[in-house]
């Protein structure tokens, strides 16, 4: 970063040291007096009718001091009232002396249930004659694009262009997979927790581990019917989040046992609870096909996408499927599916990876037939400057083929291009991928303010939840602007009483919106202390600058007024106190690409695949920290390694959970992968703050299908359900010529 | 109040609820997981060396955490290094895991003093071949008028305007009289009280009930040699301050242990304590003259005061015996005396009910001489516009007159004219006194937030304390700028991290300019409404007006937006949330006057004296809410009865203070006082909000000097030392004659 001092650095994580050494403060961690302790009863049917709810041999239990149902909560929310339709969803909660005690009395209060029957698979649930998933919500008329009439289908939707038939006329190859991808939880470590604290004056206190401390404070007060301004959310430490906490889970039900009971509530769900009752990230199952001429050109693009939509029947950004290269004729069909699961939710780029999977591995399989290297396909598709963005926008100038480009020495390295289907006889057989992601930050609500302390020392106040080290980069940011040292810059959160409306740390917004209001107010605060400055020096506000800590003179350096002298002056002056503010909550951005390549070798006899290199590059736009950004491309490629090998929600298919537990849902330890290789790219966004993107999403996007395209390039067979587990790849190896045969034979 | 819906109404304080119910949480209230607790060893002596502490014995006591010392302490501060000066002063302090345990442990730090000689009495102290008061302090080489050399002083100030002789030479009556006033506490009924947690990164968080949480937060971080930042200060509700928490006793000492133990800290000092370790408002010893032609114009004053400046020496506002009436020649030399007692601060008007009590007891027994209606006397030379204020600049429109003339009906009512020395036999004498006071609030640094919430409700950001019902005032001012009903509004204090600079709730500051901020602050949001609003009606905001929660269309009311729309709507605009912000530390503010009438009873044979009518008038420029303003007035004017007749601290002349609590410092209590009668005047201030003037210290000031005034008018003969206790009554009335004669006769 040229004419930079502090952007741009490796800049370590200011609450780095507290987290590694068990000294932050979780929402588990708030401990008041008098705090008493809340326990949530679950259905155990992931699909019943309830007849009657009886409390009153729990409320009489020594040490209980209330129970909450659906009956003390206005409208609709936190608990079921008449009907569940997952396993794990809330029914009453308990508020008891201890934990102990809480738990106990869950065992008192009287469900009467109706069982009724239940489906969880979406290919299940669309089939006619399917249980149906809810009695309460309406159902769409919906067929296939076969005309096959579909079950507890909640929406549908169409993205549509050119001529899709014609399209597959004019190709002269053409691929045509099914995938399957599971319903994935985010896994952040920190479970859902929270405490709630009733005070005086009918108004609530809630420390919230939430992504966004406004995200939480609605919540809580529609579970209690309150406006907002009774509630008060304290944000605390967040023990990771991802998308997942969004959505909060433990804060309603505190809030509503600290009102009935008049004591602090702490709640805190067990890791159990939090596999059964959060909104991971959403399943699906896709039909599609690819068409090209013989020089790679794309042609037509079919698919049908089915969205495990859970009891929301909630849709997925299928329009993904498309938007990263040059496409004249496609049709994507998007169905939102009811199925007896909790509802799905944001997780790291919603959607996204997904999305990739599919797209990546349909792009991959027309590079084998074509016999192109799927570099050069995916550089002689791409879009640039002019083509269509996934939004249908024109895009402005971006990076994507300078991100592919940046990998192409890497990808020069591997053992030669990807092979034809070939003998599957040698154990273990090693092969390459790549695959790519876009990525477009969302922008969201942001406001900060920055002061001055009496000794000069700077305080940049937020909304902004800190889950990624997006306070490093405010304190980087502002040290910039301001010429002071880092240490002389503190970044505080607000509560939801003394900052303005924020929006949550979440779409990659943080950095590149509220970094972009530090920024402002930084100006403004120069503006202001350079006003006063020329007052008492008695010089015009054009002849100053602001250098090291101090307004000074242009000409006469040596002349100037430190900040401390500044801060002074101001609670003195007819302005006031130092202050500056910015705030937007809408501003263009610009799409952000990832590009990654799996070496991996798979073993033929076990089905074990080994990850043997991984590498991330990343157009961040400009890279205000490089060490919280590879931190981010890290993290997120381990995550992605774990979609693509381990990770899942298991069912019966009767609705229950067969893994909601760390030991059954396997996640990527550090063990399974190698060091992460990282390559960093800037195209300038002139939009964002020093020109950055947002990056913490972009890096999970394509790693699965990368990792997946070097499986299909080690074995020559592709697997196209996730993960890719020992069983899949040996039944894939099993079926080899066959299942190849069938694939490549389709037209 | 014309035009006004809110603002002039009688709203009750919003956070009376919780005090009155015991649910407000005081900083004693504060309780943490892991807390311990700290107490404070403190000087038996007045006066001595410290040769050495040994805190060894302590810190190995069970249950003992830490002891600290100023060896603890980079720089001057908190404890005592070498010498002690006043009894009560810091020495050590500890934290152990119960406050029994640290209060024994106290015992076991081994102090070895050398005791020095101590002085107490400022007339004492000023003597030749008195006590010196502090070994380290220079001294001012100094005389008296009367040329005799000084000891003990510190500073020396002198007012003069005219020729003081020749004013002496032309006067008519001369009055010349001896004023003795004792160190007065501010009896706030919340002792100090502080809890300090050590939080990751070197941090530490307070919870202060500090008259400012800004205030709190210097000395903290200055005991620690830390930069601000470091120190987050909370504001807990305060249990009264009257500016005796303007200064920090408990929280450095918190902090200090916090930091040392790592674990939170608690420290709440006993009544005691608070009585012998405080900063109460100044004695001081007055010797005076006043002289006036017969028509009642005064020509000159003279006057010595000695303030009572403790270890600090600090003078006193001694400019404020002049200022009220026109008076063309004065000299009024000013000195701050060293005693072995701690020093001073304010209390609310700091020094004015000193003053007053002096001045208008002058004026009263020029009256007399005078055979002139008191009130007559005030009136006829009562300062107007363009006549010189205290600070010396010309008055603007200024409401003393009016105020004056507003008790003159009162004043009609009384016995008579204040009878001459007369018989002293009849045992039950009533009389009726007279006196004025002037205050100019304060300004200081004020800034405030206003948002709206995403349901449209109003939230006012401030860094200022409610002590007396400002929050209420500020829910008032947003609501009526905005159209909204109160209950929309919500006042909410941030902490020292999240608001910027704020100075202390004092000098009656706080309506006026942390109200003017809130004010300029809504029509921020009203603009930015307005805005928003233009944009989504298609109208141009001149077209529109914010009426009753909605901006519409001045011509066609029915069309607008509502709050809660625009909210909703800011927060994806552009602009970004709604929010307004006002600041500013400096603006003119203008003199309130108060005038007071008291009417007593005293009982010749034993002393007593009975508060028949307290009669109390002021000028509060525009009355925001005369409910609060007549609280605050009633509230004063029981302290100034308390300061005439009971209160006031006792030596024994060696510095020991004799009266350290509630039972021996004898404070006015319902049953002491008659209803008071409250009349409100309203002489429009332009630079206040809504022509609003600072309302809460004025009160005070007459009070003492209207009953005093009624004794000498109820007795013919005078009592100039406070308190009106009724040995000095007995003791007037025995010397009767002669004193009266004495008095009368000097010229």
């Amino acid at each position: 970063m040229d004419g930079h001092t502090l952007v741009g650095r490796r800049v370590p994580r200011a609450d780095s040291g507290a987290a590694v050494t068990g000294r932050a403060i979780y929402a588990a961690d708030v401990k008041l007096p008098g705090m008493v302790y809340g326990k949530v009863l679950r259905s155990p049917y992931p699909h019943a009718k309830i007849r009657r709810v009886d409390t009153s041999r729990a409320v009489s239990q020594p040490g209980v001091l209330a129970v909450v149902t659906a009956a003390d909560v206005p409208g609709e929310g936190v608990f079921a009232r008449e009907e569940v339709a997952f396993e794990g969803q809330k029914v009453a909660a308990v508020a008891a002396e201890t934990w102990e005690a809480a738990e106990e009395a869950l065992a008192l209060i009287e469900v009467e249930y109706e069982p009724l029957p239940a489906v969880d698979e979406v290919e299940a649930a669309i089939q006619p004659g399917a249980p149906r998933v809810r009695l309460d919500a309406p159902l769409e008329e919906a067929t296939d694009l076969r005309g096959n009439p579909l079950n507890n289908i909640a929406r549908m939707n169409e993205f549509t262009a050119g001529e899709v038939e014609r399209g597959f006329v004019a190709a002269e190859v053409v691929v045509e997979l099914v995938f399957h991808i599971p319903a994935l939880h985010q896994v952040y470590l920190e479970p859902h927790a929270a405490v709630a604290r009733p005070e005086p004056g009918g108004r609530v206190t809630v420390w919230s581990g939430a992504q966004g401390i406004f995200l939480a404070r609605a919540p809580v007060a529609q579970a209690l019917g309150w406006p907002l301004q009774r509630v008060t959310v304290i944000g605390t430490q967040v023990g990771g989040a991802f998308g997942g906490k969004n959505f909060v889970y433990a804060e309603p039900v505190a809030a509503l046992l600290a009102v009935k009971t008049g004591r602090p509530v702490q709640v805190v769900d067990t890791r159990r609870e939090v596999f059964l009752d959060s909104h991971p990230g959403p399943g699906c199952f896709v039909r599609a096909k690819l068409g090209a001429r013989h020089d790679g050109t794309l042609t037509s693009l079919q698919a049908e996408v089915f969205w495990d939509g859970g009891v929301a029947g909630a849709d997925g950004p299928s329009n993904r499927l498309r938007g990263l290269y040059r496409l004249p004729n496609y049709r994507i069909r998007s169905y939102g599916v009811y199925t007896n699961k909790m509802a799905p939710g944001p997780y790291r780029a919603p959607g996204a990876p997904q999305m990739a999977f599919v797209r990546e591995s349909l792009l991959d399989e027309l590079a084998r037939q074509l016999g192109m290297d799927p570099l050069e396909l995916r550089l002689k598709n791409a879009v640039e400057e002019g083509d269509v963005s996934i939004d249908g926008h024109p895009l402005p100038r971006i990076g994507f083929k300078e991100t592919l480009q940046a990998v192409a020495a890497h990808w020069a390295q591997r053992k030669g291009l990807a092979s034809p289907p070939s003998s599957l006889s040698t154990p273990k057989r090693r092969g390459w991928g790549i695959a790519a992601g876009e990525w477009t930050n969302w922008v969201g609500s942001s406001a900060t303010s920055v002061t001055l302390n009496e000794d000069g020392t700077v305080e940049v106040i937020t909304g902004s939840v800190d889950l990624t080290g997006t306070n490093t980069l405010f304190a980087q940011i502002a040290a910039e602007e301001l010429g002071v040292p880092l240490e002389q810059v503190r970044v505080a959160l607000g509560t939801t009483d003394t900052v303005p409306y924020h929006d949550t740390t979440g779409g990659s917004r943080t950095a590149y919106a509220t970094g972009t209001t530090v920024r402002w107010a930084c100006e403004e605060v120069k503006r202001q202390m350079i006003r006063l400055a020329a007052d008492i020096l008695g010089e015009e506000p054009e002849s100053l600058e602001v250098v090291e800590g101090r307004v000074r003179m242009k000409e006469r350096p040596e002349e100037g007024v430190s900040f401390r002298e500044l801060a002074q002056a101001a609670i003195r002056s007819a302005e006031g106190p130092i202050l500056g503010g910015g705030k937007l909550a809408s501003r263009p951005s610009r799409p952000a690409y990832a590009v990654q390549i799996a070496e991996v070798e798979v073993d033929a006899e076990t089905g074990q695949i080994g990850l043997r290199r991984l590498i991330a590059a990343q157009d961040v736009g400009c890279a205000l920290n490089p060490l919280l950004i590879e931190g981010q491309m890290q993290g997120a490629v381990v995550q992605g390694a774990g979609l693509a090998l381990w990770e899942g929600y298991r069912y019966d298919g009767a609705g229950h959970v067969l893994n909601p537990d760390l030991v059954d849902y396997r996640i990527a330890t550090a063990e399974d992968v190698p060091p992460i290789e990282t390559v960093l790219v800037e195209v300038e966004n002139p939009e964002g703050p020093y020109g950055a993107k947002g990056v913490g999403e972009p890096p999970i996007i394509p790693t699965a299908a990368a990792i997946a395209n070097a499986v299909a390039d080690a074995l020559g067979v592709r697997v196209t359900e996730l993960p890719l587990t020992p069983e899949r790849v040996l039944a894939a190896i099993t079926q080899g010529e066959l299942t190849t045969a069938q694939q490549y034979g389709i037209r």
